[in-house]
């Protein structure tokens, strides 16, 4: 019986990279936050001090602003891909690597009524994230790239019900045929292949979220979710699985009966805490091994 | 000598009202955060703890989901005007109050090409606020309506210099006439009217300050401010001044000589702190006095 | 009439310095946030973008730095007064200038029973501040200093009450003798003179300040406010007057008859919004003239 | 080949719940966010939005301040095996229950050199956390608890090193022998029993991790991480492994030579972005089975 390392990583989290393309009087920008976890045989250095085997975090830092000028930032799952291999492919005691990486959306001015050449507004919408995972040097090198966005927030008026659930001594929740339904949506779609136009593919999948979201008759958070998974395997084959996480951002219809009003659904108390928490897998029943995909680096203990 | 009560006010901050005007199938939606604040001779409360001239906070959360009933929220300045003057006129011992208003805006989904009647995507870009301030009973009451924004965040890739400043032995900053510009502003405006088509005015005066920070060949974001209060005083007499608050982002152009690559102001760090900060006021030189209506509530004491 | 530049300043926010003390093997660290903003007559550089008056914010942060080693920071009173002298009496444009600190507070990391000599952890309780102003030139020249605390959390189960308050057609709220009093306080006491112990006097008026929220039986929050105020003017009497914002953080009894289940204020849930927000000055009525020494960098503008 | 529900789980997150004990003058607090997520065969609520096996949301949450009554809250890890086993062993669907608890500390106020009975001030440092996973029915049930804290800000001043590392063409670090360590630590340590004296082995395992950090002479931040888990391994044979997470909090030697100043590790710029992220684990080479213990609910997504 003895005591030794386990599961490990180590890098550099949120460089905040921003690339302007400025070839043309029209400019273009992309604007992420970048991380990246180096993953091999690095006992030595935790139980020794020994730093041989290790790359600095400073090192990776350069690398992915170096990076952002050499390989450019077509998308961030290009990107990504590109910084996860040289970290595996050129370094000898690096045998996996994570990029986890979110891009901030501009949209440009609009200056009497043209887009302005450079000059943008931030779009504060959802953020669109990347993770992409190497594993393994040569013939046998695994790839996993993971898109999706975050802090999508959306909501529904109507179209949404909660009924007929389980019930014990503590349930004192009514049912309802008619509520808002409003969530902060946090989703993630593992590919299959690299061979993907990432410019388009991820505007469309947020179409196919917002579409569900909105036209599914809502009879529960659960179903909302599953059928937007459903359908974005269904429209796409080289997607194998759609994990989505979803807060139900609870707005209680106000009380105004004290003071003799009516409240037919129309003043909500939009609520911070608690929260519903509800988080779903959508999969191929012959998905391919995630291996490390879902590993992650900025959340990896919690 | 003695010691005496100072300026004070109490009040509830934060109630997160939500309106749904569901009259037709096709819903709107008011999504609102909004503080009250009271100000009048609450000495007693203070120095003998006696509350019989204390409206509870309690009660005047009450009131301001009761008036999203009764009155509505046909703009947040309407809305604030309604909530102010209830509370100054209708309580003898309120002499003043302050409404503080944060409204969030939501674009309806799009499905198939056509706008849902009842989803909404949270639209993340600035947050629309008003201040109103309500002082005296009767005759003499005066009423003053701050509109504004935060949040704002914006950038321009050209078009904004510094250089020929002041130098001193503490100065290494080097000069530039071509550089990355980017705030997340704060502006409010002071009408002299409440005779004002609140909504209208809003995106009006939001499209000036982005047309300006498009188009102004910056030499310093004080100038950019000083043009973005100048154009909104010359474009519209029934407001007496603007103030603006403007983190400087930096974005510092990543040195990548050590790995041989030139960065033609291509790649940027956007660095969080410190930053500067430029703050000013642009105003008419005949302004009505502005009483308290700069007197704030939530950033009373910073 | 005309348009004219009104009230403004421009300065460097948040420099996060950390000095530390290493002249004998028992370290001392100082860890604190420095903001500087510089008044004056910067019109020509809003007007005209003109910077032949501006000291440019990067030299205010290298200035931050470089007497963070030339002066110390025995004190973040007396660093800032440092600062603020430097600005205002060096430089012909520059008016005046206020400093704004928050200092960060570290106890010793303990090691077998005693003390460490370079190491620390973070003590996580609330934040000292000082914001200093000084104005005008030469023999004239005037200075204000004020101390203060904020994010000092403090809790009583029992020893509050709030009742016999006003009531109108919106009031609902019950009555109470007994409830959970908790706050999250920001209190500002302004100085008449530099002349203080600046590291002595901060930990008497904390303590000050908890014991009168401890020992106090509380009819209302403004009646615990105005007492902390009052002791502190009727101990120091160089201090001419206290600003004290204290949101009321709910802590509501837990409804829990519907389980059959007794709730003897016992079980609280702990609400983030909305909140209660009570906000108070104590002041001495010949307090001397308090000039600009309210107006604020970082929230002034909210 | 078909479309099928993968890893799923869902329930109330942060449920702020506070406990006063008050049988005697002496009270007492506990003060908690606790979340609970359900496991089991929840499919038809997925892909038909059939309820009938789920438990609302709503009735964990009651059940959650119900136990903090009729359980009490002598531990979080008592109380939220209490949680766990309840939602388990109660209800046919479920077969398995995360509860994930925050403890936020609190010090008694002191005032005449006394430990006040009913006074707190929030003791800002570290949050205690715990996550407790059972699974399965009857005999066959497992039960996993992991401890843990995070935000636990360390800083060391000296007595840290960094060099001899992997260099590259992207390498431009200095090595070097005498740097600031500083990190806010996230630490997890799994037990294999759950006959522990929860209250007592909380302190102590803090304990070492700061007396650890205090006396390492660290040549990374690797090494520091390594040694307090196997410190605990080596002190507490009920443990099984232990998980760290530790940004590299960037303290840089902040550059007066411009100045003429000399900077011998005096003056430091604490940096935000980016920062090194130090993550390993140390666990017993016969460690049981750790099964679902790490299968987060608050960050289940990223």
């Amino acid at each position: 019986m003895g005591i030794i390392l386990g599961e490990n990583q180590y890098g550099k989290a949120e460089n905040r990279v921003v690339r302007i393309y400025r070839e043309t009087p029209r400019h273009e920008i992309k604007d992420i936050n970048v991380g990246s976890a180096l993953r091999g045989d690095f006992t030595a250095a935790h139980t020794d001090g020994d730093q041989r085997k290790v790359l600095p975090t400073d090192t990776q830092k350069q690398t992915a602003y170096a990076y952002a000028k050499e390989k450019g930032i077509a998308s961030i799952e290009q990107y990504g891909l590109e910084l996860a291999r040289h970290f595996v492919d050129d370094y000898e005691p690096v045998d996996g690597a994570r990029i986890e990486i979110e891009e901030y959306a501009w949209e440009r001015a609009v200056v009497d009524g043209k887009e302005h050449d450079h000059t943008w507004v931030r779009k504060g919408q959802e953020v669109r994230t990347a993770d992409i995972t190497v594993e393994g040097k040569g013939e046998g090198q695994k790839t996993w790239v993971i898109g999706g966005l975050k802090d999508l927030v959306v909501l529904k008026s109507t179209g949404s019900e909660f009924h007929d659930f389980l019930e014990d001594e503590y349930t004192i929740l009514q049912p309802t045929t008619d509520r808002v339904m409003s969530t902060s949506l946090v989703a993630k779609w593992r590919f299959t292949t690299t061979d993907v136009d990432w410019e388009a593919i991820y505007p469309a999948i947020k179409q196919i979220i917002v579409d569900t979201f909105a036209t599914v008759q809502s009879l529960a958070l659960q179903q909302t979710l599953y059928q937007m998974g459903k359908t974005i395997l269904e429209t796409y084959d080289f997607i194998a699985e759609v994990k989505l996480s979803a807060p139900n951002i609870h707005h209680f219809v106000y009380d105004l009966s004290p003071f003799g009003l009516e409240n037919n659904k129309e003043v909500f108390n939009a609520d911070d805490r608690p929260y519903g928490l509800i988080q779903a897998t959508v999969t191929r029943d012959d998905a391919p091994d995630a291996g490390p995909a879902w590993t992650q680096q900025m959340a990896w203990l919690g």
